[in-house]
């Protein structure tokens, strides 16, 4: 057999012959602009010269700071066809993270929306590697901006070549695109994508049993692309053909309602927040959103209630993923199989809120006290993943070692494996609780007390024990008008029936707010720290 | 990213971890069983156990010479996973053919349906490099034979380890499987299947705009397992998790359509021929097709009133495909476009009757006289592929340089391309009339005289002439009870309104019978030495 590099480029080339009429919808700030595949392969074409110009040098990265738009799009295939590497930075980092990664990925250039420019003007100075700013606007001119070395993306692009050849000895191994995941401590930590992986993750999106990204698509991405390849959207739906919308900043519910409708999107992806606000915006509105075919929804658990509001009120199969940045990100789906599809909608549902089985092509292992553990729905283990679009190092990073062991990235996710291989996720390692050997998920006990309708937000942390080792406690702050009605004792006779005894928190702390990361999720580390004398018997 | 070798053995392992309920339906000589996917990877740990104890050796070749059932398939998993190479052997070709492949393959086992035995029996002579036969039945007993060394499938596999652990150190480019093509002269040329091109391709069956391959699917290949494996059905059904029928020996139109209807076959393959005959059946009988979701034909192009049959008539979509030996098979599918479906019915049916445009993977290049051709559906050239699922050599074989140069394969058929990049396959490069220095396609002469009502086969061949290099001459044989009233006139005058002068044969030549190949193709070599003087005008 030949072995022919599987490349990023080739993707393009291959919608540049077969899709050429195909289009892309792109939103920026000034609005809404069409594209065929046939003008976006000419741009591609064109940015891939504009950097090669620029001095871009093979393996060198190229940043992004960008929304969902077409110039975004262009970016994930010029860069690698010119033997760059895309590196996507998320926006919404603070600006010493910002910093840290454009330096540690030693960025040469770096492709930024004018909107977004106010955001790294600021953090110039620390930004040495950087050689040339490209401001990507629909305006003829530029921003004015403190920024040096500053270069208008159109400008670049009418005196590039549209019929650049994308650089033709890649190896399928050489890295194609970048992104860093934030950790709990310390830096972001840097991802790096290869060729092989990409086109093998994009050809898994588009399996019938898997997002079945099609010619006759219409994918919207809400998901950033600045978030593991917006979910390699971007590259399977271009493959594949597919019109794509891409809905740029500031997106609103209302926004996505009236795309969906007006451009026909059959699939969207995005996280849990973003589809309980679309469902509270499509039932005061009437949209038609009949031509949507699935949402891919993950980042995070989604809500039971949410999936069944989608699936049996507005008929939009509703498709839970999991994945994570190391990831590519796509790891499992949670689609029924056949012989599941008779069972009664409760069971149904329960199969849909699950995180699914693996896709072809990545393998799993779920590891727990004793090894393997049994596929039973209930021993808990950490799951370890391997596959060809799994990475195997964080980019120049001692904590390489931490989750990259004996061929597994160990992913910190603990999760329970029932008899059809399909994973429930039911805590992080580092937040299950370990009591006497046994593990208690903090999860849990957090979802039955945040169900109490006094209860505005809870947080259960591990909390040293001499006898334990560990015992659960609870951080729950209470509703503003229930704070004169519900007490600790409420809380406990409330929980009681509904776990057995030894889960139950060995105390309640109430707190006026529960501190939070940058992105919104609990801040246990802070919690455990805070309490981490709360059980000592002596002092 | 990590690199984790595509391998077939890791196809099986996600089947019986996933997929372990799902079914295999086999029929063989005596009757239908089913078996589970749990089943069928024990039964494959088995066997590769016991190849492994017969002593066959990484990279060797172990022959296969079966029909379509359970045992076969077990073949195609268990002999790569246990390091060997899978060579499926075509049971129709000639004694002498198939002595030639088996000891050109150097094939060391062969595994043999008991009633293919005496098709084997009379070269054993020749077959120095087999040490054992394994004789697949139903029976507790083995049938007589005169084969040496003859061992009992179902015993063997009684005795081996059914925990076998498959190869783990497997290559990606390590050899997998093996088949042979049948030359226009000479032996057959072997092609060599690596696991990575396996695999491959059986990810582009399961794309959505492909096959479409799912765990929703029950497929049913009726293209024997040793014919290109069956278009690679057998493996895509097996990872993706379909059902799988395997239709056995014997296969009648009458048959197919009860397991159509029984099984609820969704997804069935075949040539031409086939689904003539099942179409017959269809009309006479009653059986409820409707689960069929997809007809794929491919091997040479079906009639445009067959394709218009299955799709108006029987409501089964009909998708054309194009491959070879050479290509594992699949290159092309003739799937509409999403703006192609409003087209009117005929435009429609005009499309699905052209080979389409090839699926992701694979490129194409369509040469012809000065360079690549126009996109423009009429200019013609040679179709030139490359992809991972294509080879790049002829199994020790000096006609390795004829067919493979700069990186592709010449296929040797002849094309045109539209500006959607759908190929029409118009001849044989070897087949087409050069007359003048433009071509003449044989094809589309011959279809247009095997039309004419009276005519019942007529093939046309390129006779060489002195001043135009080459003229076209038809051969025709005339129905029986048309003898007496057409003649050589009458024809010329029919074909004139459908094609411009000079493609018009220079003569008729009225025939008997056409000579045919064992496959039952014309055996245009033999015509054209038969008619090489055929237009000198001097002698």
């Amino acid at each position: 057999m030949m072995n022919i590099s599987l490349t990023v480029p080739s993707m393009l080339e291959h919608a540049e012959k077969y899709f050429s009429k195909k289009e892309v919808i792109s939103r920026t700030a000034s609005g809404i602009t069409r594209f065929t595949y046939a003008d976006i392969a000419k741009r591609t074409r064109r940015l891939a010269s504009a950097l090669t110009k620029l001095g871009v040098k093979r393996g060198e990265r190229v940043g992004t700071f960008a929304w969902n738009h077409h110039r975004h799009l262009e970016a994930y295939f010029g860069i690698p066809g010119m033997g760059g590497v895309l590196h996507t930075i998320n926006i919404r980092l603070s600006g010493e993270h910002i910093s840290y990664i454009i330096n540690h990925a030693d960025d040469r250039v770096l492709l930024i929306d004018a909107e977004l420019v106010p955001l790294i003007e600021p953090l110039q100075e620390q930004l040495k590697s950087i050689k040339a700013y490209v401001i990507m606007t629909d305006d003829d001119k530029l921003p004015d901006t403190t920024l040096p070395n500053v270069y208008h993306y159109e400008d670049l692009l009418n005196e590039a070549d549209e019929n650049f050849e994308f650089v033709a000895d890649i190896d399928e191994n050489d890295p194609a695109g970048m992104c860093f995941t934030s950790a709990t401590t310390g830096n972001p930590k840097g991802v790096v994508y290869s060729h092989r992986g990409i086109v093998l993750h994009s050809m898994a999106l588009g399996l019938t049993d898997s997002a079945a990204v099609s010619e006759s698509d219409v994918t919207m991405p809400v998901v950033p692309m600045f978030h593991a390849n917006a979910w390699g959207l971007p590259f399977a739906a271009l493959w594949f053909g597919a019109n794509q919308v891409l809905p740029g900043p500031m997106v609103t519910p209302k926004l996505l309602a009236e795309l969906i409708e007006n451009e026909g999107v059959t699939l969207t992806a995005g996280v849990p927040t973003i589809w309980l606000a679309l469902m509270k915006e499509l039932e005061s509105g009437s949209y038609d959103t009949s031509s949507l075919r699935a949402i891919l929804c993950g980042g995070s658990a989604a809500p039971k209630a949410m999936i069944r509001t989608f699936e049996t009120k507005f008929k939009i199969p509703f498709i839970h993923a999991y994945g994570m940045t190391e990831t590519s990100p796509l790891v499992t789906l949670s689609r029924l199989k056949s012989y599941q599809t008779e069972l009664p909608e409760e069971d149904r549902l329960e199969v849909r809120s699950t995180q699914g089985y693996v896709v072809p092509g990545v393998e799993m292992k779920v590891i727990g006290k004793d090894g393997e553990v049994k596929w039973d729905g209930h021993e808990m283990g950490e799951l370890l993943l391997r596959g060809n679009w799994v990475a195997d190092e964080y980019f120049m990073d001692e904590r390489t070692n931490e989750a990259f062991r004996d061929g597994w990235l160990h992913t910190g996710d603990v999760v329970t494996v029932n008899e059809e291989g399909i994973i429930k996720i039911i805590d992080r390692t580092k937040d299950l609780i370990k009591s006497g050997g046994e593990w208690i998920s903090s999860v849990d006990l957090e979802n039955a007390l945040m169900a109490h309708e006094d209860v505005f937000e809870a947080s259960v942390v591990a909390v040293p024990h001499d006898e334990w080792q560990e015992r659960p406690v609870a951080c729950v702050v209470v509703k503003e008008e229930a704070k004169d009605r519900i007490n600790k004792e409420d809380l406990m006779e409330f929980l009681q029936p509904q776990f057995v005894k030894w889960w139950l928190p060995d105390d309640i702390v109430f707190m006026d707010e529960i501190p939070k990361t940058s992105v919104g999720k609990f801040l246990k580390r802070s919690l455990r720290d805070q309490l981490k004398d709360h059980l000592k018997t002596t002092i």
